[in-house]
Order: C-alpha cells, then structure tokens, then sequence
C-alpha cells in the first residue's frame, strides 16, 4: 500500500492544476452532503462565461423533434432532487508510480451533492431518439486544447445508460442554483460514473449512430498499461472507502497525534458498481481487519453511506486502513494497479497517526 | 520576473496542502463578488466541528463587562454589509526561489465576498476595553501542530485597528450562512490585512495588556531574510493586480492560444496600503508599460478594482504582464524579494501566450 510519504517531485504543471482544481478536506466526510464550496472540483479547461438568458440545450442529430430549451424551459417541467456520490476518475492518481503527470489527485476529489433537475429520459422520450441511434454525444460549452486537439469537452454515453431514470440534467446543486464552477446553467449528471461523465455547461446533446470517437472517449479515459494500446473504457465508480483522518494535524506535514484511549472512528463508502456491504477497519496497515458499523443506507443509493468504527487506541505510531467491499464482491486492494491515465485507483487509504 | 515555467519538484507536504486548500481560478476574476466556492481557502489545521447552538463567543481579560454572546445574540444586533478582498499572505510563495516550504500558491489565493455581520467596535465599546489593553487575542477553534507547538490558531490586533469601523464579526458570507469552510459560526474580518490576521471560527477575544506573543505573531507570519532574525511582522496587503488569462488552455500545461486581433484584457486590482490608483499592462514581459482602464471603484474601498486594457495581438509568442500602483505610491515589484516564510510576493504577474 502506497501512502503520501511516497509521493516526490510533483511538477510545475501538476501543481498549476493542483491549485484550481479543488479537493475535499477529508474531514468534510463528516456532512451526509457536501457544503457547497467542499464538494471536489475538476475544471478541463476554463470555467466558460455563460449568458443564462440566452443559452439554449439544443437536442438534435437522429431525434424524431429536435429540441430547443431555455432554463425557464427546463425549470417548468417535473424535477427530481436526488443525493448523489461523484468521485472523479483520477482520485488516486498521485499515490501511483510512476505517477502519470495530470491533476495530482491524492484521495480527496469526491463529494455528495443533491442535485436538482429534469430527468434525462423526459426529454429524450418527448425528443424521440430514432432508432437508429446508438450513442448520445454531451456537448459542454468549455474549450481548450487536449493532446494537440482545440475541443470542446465531449463525452458520450448509450442510449441505455441515458434513459436510467436516475440520470439529470440539473440546474440546482444542494437547493441553490447551480455555480458557475459545477457547470451551470446545466449540467448531465450519471449517477454511479465517475465524474468526466457528468458534463459540465451542457449545451447540446447530440443522438449519433455510431460510437463517438471523440477525444474524451478514444484518448483519454482508458484503462491502458501501454499508450499505444486501445484500452478500456473508465465508466463506473469502483468502491472506496474513506475515514475522516482522527485527532490534530501537524500543518505542513499534516501527520496526526492524537490520545490513547477510545476513538469512534468515521467515514463513508461508496460504489458505482453495487450497493456497499462491508466496510471493515484496520490499525496495523492492512495486517488485520475488522468489521466497521454500516450506517444506515440514503434513501438514494447513489449517494455515500456513512460508517463507523470504535478503536481502543494504544500509545505507538498506527497506520489505520479502511477497505469497502459491494454488491458485487468487488473490494478495495491493497495495492493500486498502475495505468497510463493513472484513472481509478481505489486502493486503501492509508492515515498514519502517533497515539501518544 | 518568474513565471509557473520555473517551478518544479513540489514535495509531497506541499502537494498535500495543495490539495485541501482552494485556489480562485484566474478566470473568476470576471465576478464582482467571488461566487461561493471560488474563493481562496486556506486552513492551517482541520475545518473543526462546531455545534453552532452551544457556541459562544466569549470577550475577556482586560475587559470592564466581559461578554458571552451567541450567534443569535450577534444577529440581533446592528449588523454591516461589506464587500471584503481577502488575500492569502502566502500568495505568490511557490514563485520564490528557493520556495519556501508551505502552502504552495502560485498566484490564485485571492477573493472577494460580502461579508455580513456586527463591527467589532460596537461590541468591544459594549464590553468596555480596559485603558491597561494593549492588544487584543482572538482565538478561534482550529487546533493543530506547528513549529513543535500544539496551539489553537490565534492572532492578536492593537486596540486602534480593532476599532476601526470596517472590522466585523462576520456570520454570513454573500448574504447566505457562513460555510464551515469560511469560519461558521464566525469569524473576524480585517479589511486591507492579509487574510491570517481575518480569523476563522472565533471562540474568544481577549484584551491583553502586552504584546501577544503566541505563534502566529512572533514565530509564523514575520518577514525575515534569515530563520534566526526576529523579524518585521506581516501586515496589510501590498498592491498586486492579475489578469484573466486571455485565449483557452492546454489541459496539461495550462499554456495559452488565442487568435490575433484586438482582444479586452480584463482584471482586478487591489491594495491594502492605499486605494488602487493605476494599472499598466505590457505586451512584452515588462518591457514596455502602457495605463490600462480603471473601472469605477466599489462602493466599499476593501473591495477590489477592475480594470481593462484593449489589445491588439500579432501572431506570436507574448508574455503577457499587469501592475498595480496603489495612492501611496507602492507599485508591484517585476522581480520577487525573497523571504524565509514566503510572505507578501507580490511580483507582475506573467502569462505566456500563444497569438496564431
């Protein structure tokens, strides 16, 4: 298992990104919902300037009645409000090697969010996506350069995964309207996918009837151990757990001290595979584990699930672990899989502490 | 002057620090007030946990009729709305060479946001401060390791700043609740002061009859040119002024395009020695200088100016450069002085561009 002390030499430009692009305190694992300002961030290129007024979602390509929606539009059709988990897909990058240079997440680029909006499916029923269709392509309003391609950020999803009914075009975000940040007017939001999913100022969504090549997909997002290889898609959110880093930390170093005795330890897990069904706790760096309480579940399963642990602890340096297991069986490993993107690394959390 | 392009081999501490707290992305720089959840951020030790309704803040020592208000208490006195630039004392430090080890911020630790709450006047006029104060300690909540002391985060002020009247005890940012984040459930707003003197999740204040000696006065937060010299304390904010990058980014190196053609540079100004009195803009890495536009100045002389300047870009490689000089004269330096902690770079900014 790989901790931050292994971590050297972060470059000029991962420190560029590391200073926009916004992580979570860890202890903001204590909210059920992220405060608006701790929820994690990841911004492409710019934050776009958007005239609110005069931006239209423009639903076109094989589409039965093409659309053309202002906010007032959306605003006045059924919404649903549902609690959901995002992580991006580079959490973990930084604590691979060799670190594949890009925004040097550490553990922290998640956050939960009640994100308000009309139901994907709505519009797509009334627009008629022909049959034809295989693939919806999202179309964000922010532009930059990408491995030498100018573009707009592109992703696209099946027709399948477009018409689940958890899937949103949200305009509202923990019951305020939308911040520039987190993509408004509207952004796409997929529950259960790690993050590059759910795109920001969303300006049109396009039905095509082949499978998209564009940058974010073909390029970027896969799973390779070569760059010259096709790879694998990175889709769903793999399960983590995360503990809410126990007693004071010292500044620069951020290493913990804290007393002896009885500590509940807490923390939440999530994955975009299964529901989560084992979060067990480990003071002695992955060598025994024990079973953590399982808070009870959201109402909406694609939002985190709080547990705990109660931890009698003796003086001497610990290292505490957490490790989620779902649905699925798929558990956290001990040791991260290395990828050129340096996407998914669900590893275990790894928080030294001094119990004095 | 530096540029990001010479800086490397950020350590893991930095990164780490980096990665929980909040930069401003440059091109929020377009907003008036900073949305919530792009203004800087940065926390010495952990956001506590505070249980708003048993909080009180507290007003002792060398105090007449010491005081213990809760928050309701605050919201029912006359309260101020003011719009505040805050500026991280630290800004500028990883464009230091050699970088002094910290929080590493390149430029973006930076924000504006109305503050609302109660001046401090009236509730040190109320409490009566004893004729033997000489300062005052304000306490807040946070509580950590720094320099082999463990500590809650303190700073002290002399009795006339503290009775300035654009000093407030602050509960609601951009008229909504504080953020845990921001200080919940208050904290001090110094205007012109670097933002550690604006402390976050105030508990006390005490009225001291000599010069406090804590850490974040006499060992953190001093200007020296060696760690063993006592030092100048760091104070009020020098003049800096940033631009919106103009053109899209490259993902990784954050490195400029734009078309050539006239363009409108746009940014903010700000300066807590004096009001912002002219911005200058140069094509040519500070070769040459022409006056930029100022905007009309807030309504609240904390606030920071906008500014403009029409460009006309040649295809080329520029580097692009603002400066800022205050009504006391103070302009911003094109090469950074040095200083063990850090503190107060505030060196021309430079953004390389590429005109196509």
């Amino acid at each position: 298992m790989k901790s931050v002390a292994d971590v050297a030499g972060i470059t000029r430009e991962e420190l560029q990104l590391a200073a926009r692009n916004h992580g979570m305190p860890l202890e903001a694992l204590r909210y059920d919902v992220t405060p608006p300002g701790l929820h994690y961030l990841l911004i492409h290129y710019d934050i776009p300037q958007i005239d609110a007024d005069a931006w239209r979602l423009r639903v076109g390509g094989l589409i039965t009645r093409p659309l053309e929606l202002s906010l007032s539009d959306l605003r006045q059709r059924t919404t649903v409000t549902r609690a959901v988990t995002l992580e991006c897909a580079g959490n973990g990058r930084a604590l691979l090697e060799p670190r594949p240079l890009s925004q040097p997440w550490l553990l922290e680029a998640v956050g939960t969010a009640e994100w308000t909006g009309v139901p994907l499916r709505d519009v797509l029923e009334e627009a008629g996506v022909e049959p034809g269709a295989a693939e919806l392509v999202f179309t964000g309003l922010d532009r930059g350069v990408e491995g030498e391609i100018e573009q707009a950020y592109e992703r696209s999803l099946s027709i399948d995964e477009s018409m689940r009914e958890d899937v949103l075009l949200a305009f509202a975000m923990n019951g305020q309207a939308l911040p520039p940040q987190h993509g408004a007017p509207l952004r796409l939001i997929v529950p259960g996918w790690y993050g590059m999913t759910s795109v920001k100022w969303l300006s049109r969504i396009t039905a095509v009837g082949e499978e998209f090549g564009g940058y974010q997909m073909a390029t970027s997002y896969r799973f390779r151990s070569d760059p010259d290889e096709v790879g694998e898609a990175v889709t769903r959110i793999r399960p983590r757990s995360l503990m809410i880093p126990p007693g004071i930390p010292e500044f620069l170093t951020r290493s913990r001290v804290l007393d002896a005795g009885t500590h509940t330890l807490v923390g939440r897990a999530w994955s975009g595979l299964g529901a989560i069904e084992r979060v067990e706790f480990s003071q002695d760096d992955g060598a025994t584990w024990s079973d953590a309480r399982l808070h009870p579940p959201h109402r909406d399963a694609s939002a985190w699930r709080g547990w705990s642990s109660e931890w009698a602890a003796s003086a001497g340096e610990r290292v505490l672990c957490c490790r989620a297991t779902d649905s699925t069986g798929a558990m956290q490993p001990l040791e991260a899989s290395w990828n050129v993107g340096g996407y998914a690394n669900n590893a275990v959390q790894r928080v030294p502490v001094l119990v004095r």
